[in-house]
């Protein structure tokens, strides 16, 4: 069996920190880059955050693309006050970590997208914990990578809870409800990773100690990104119990599916003033004899943070 | 191992009398009453409609009592013209069944609930397929009911897909949302039957005319009554494939739960302007221990079909 390829398309972002750490550690894959989003910071921010880390962690050999700059729907962006407060002013939880030496990529996320899942076809897994609007851009540009590209398993939506921002949206996908839409209803072969199992997975002080007590440079800075990010998840009320392992617990999914209970169903994003960014099942599809989305409803937590913490604490340990 | 003992509570209506037929012809359950309430026609009709169908199909030893009026945050109900449409002016698609001998009895319908979860305790399976007013009312009367009663399977809600009524809201639920809120937040121990599974089940003229060719009074009123519920279905392009079964899927389901795929969950039911009736997990309760409400989301098609087919051919071909 070829060694599975993964990319990651990260407005990086505190968990985005952790997914880009996940992956690296992860056996039977290769990393082979990372695209950038708006979301949680700028898109520029975004990306040199990525080089920094991947630096941090010792994975020069990792590019970093940049991608849209804002949602399919409008031509500007503006970090919401929310995401500076969980992620901090710039989106590391105001570490202060070197530039990297590594520059940004001058091939576009949506070119390299579409090449890599050309070149790698069914052995390569997209997993997205931004927005929608590259996917949707790749999509766009060549029709034909949805039936070619193996799995895009991404962290968004809410189907059984309710969503973060409003009762009906969850942040990722409500930066660009009619990208995620055109996303669902495409053939690709999806499995989304939402608030329905993220708000499960659960971190805390206790875990992001083991880490700075290694005493390396990854274990510390890692700690101290994550310890911001727990402080507001306590600050803002979100969970007093620890943070929300949302963008690291799509990568597991993507690699082992058997972490989770999914069900099977044909998936539309509303995009109505009303309903915006509701993920739920299109009613006019809910006969059909396919589905192509596998949507998270239940999650085995131990063995999965069991497994974040071994494939982490190895990482930082040599970093 | 006692028999199974079941109370519906029902808005009858077409699917109602559909779910009258199913609970009479299962093996292993006594039907040992029917409760009344609002929905599809008002409550006394609801009354009236189930009496005619139990002595249309011989079962003249069920009771039947009236429950409540109106839902819990008003004090009148006025039939929707959308239910009129669905299920005629009369709620049992105009077909005209002589009085019922029997009458309306004078216990309440609470009372009459609350004194069977008392005498048959566990052994006891209650079905609402309208409204969640009258359980509301009797856990309020008697809160100690939610310890007692084995199971409560009612058809309504709508998780996984959008609602009936507004792509928040599934019928039932909207009538009265704090009420089946108040229900979710119980100890009852509940199942979900709404429309991410009832929507799959569907019911053609192929099938009433296997009734009506049965040439007996009980196959031939089946047939009325169930193609008005098709032709509806039709011309309101709900569904131009066939009516959904949903009251009978629900007593099918409280009696074997094997037909559907379930999901566990800790539910709540929004009641505010926005968001009314809509039927979601309780992200506040989403990590504790334990959870209340198992919710169908998927549905085993044919074997369900074919069971509902060999129970009501071969009880209406007595009558």
């Amino acid at each position: 069996m070829a060694t599975k390829k993964m990319i990651l398309d990260l407005d990086t972002g505190v968990d985005d920190a952790l997914a880009i750490a996940y992956s690296l550690a992860a056996p039977d894959v290769d990393l082979i880059g990372i695209v950038s989003s708006y979301g949680n910071c700028l898109v520029e921010q975004a990306g040199e955050n990525s080089l920094k880390l991947l630096e941090l962690l010792g994975a020069t050999d990792v590019p970093v693309f940049l991608g849209a700059s804002h949602s399919s729907t409008t031509d500007h962006f503006d970090v919401m006050q929310v995401s500076k407060d969980i992620h901090g002013n710039n989106g590391i939880g105001e570490v202060d970590l070197p530039k990297a030496k590594r520059p940004i990529e001058t091939q576009s996320a949506v070119d390299f997208l579409i090449e890599s899942a050309h070149k790698y076809s069914k052995d390569l897994i997209f997993v997205p914990t931004g927005p929608m609007t590259n996917l949707d851009a790749a999509l766009t540009k060549d029709p034909e990578i949805a039936d070619l590209i193996g799995n895009v398993t991404f962290m968004g939506g809410a189907l059984t809870v309710e969503g973060n921002v409003t009762p009906d949206a969850e942040a990722n996908i409500n930066q660009d409800a009619e990208a995620a839409d055109r996303v669902m209803r495409s053939n690709l072969n999806i499995t989304m990773v939402g608030l329905d199992v993220t708000l499960r997975t659960l971190l805390t002080k206790a875990e992001t100690t083991v880490w700075r007590n290694l005493g390396t440079d990854a274990g510390k800075n890692y700690a101290d990104i994550t310890d911001f990010y727990i402080d507001a998840y306590y600050k803002l009320d979100i969970d007093k119990n620890g943070c929300a392992l949302h963008d690291p617990l799509a990568v597991g999914v993507a690699l082992d599916p058997s972490f989770v209970q999914t069900i099977d169903l044909n998936m539309q994003v509303l995009h109505d003033k009303d309903n915006y960014g509701r993920t739920v099942g299109d009613n006019a599809r809910l006969n059909d004899p396919t589905t192509n989305v596998k949507i998270a409803v239940n999650v085995d937590k131990q063995r999965y943070l069991d497994t974040f913490m071994n494939y982490l604490t190895g990482l930082f340990v040599k970093h």
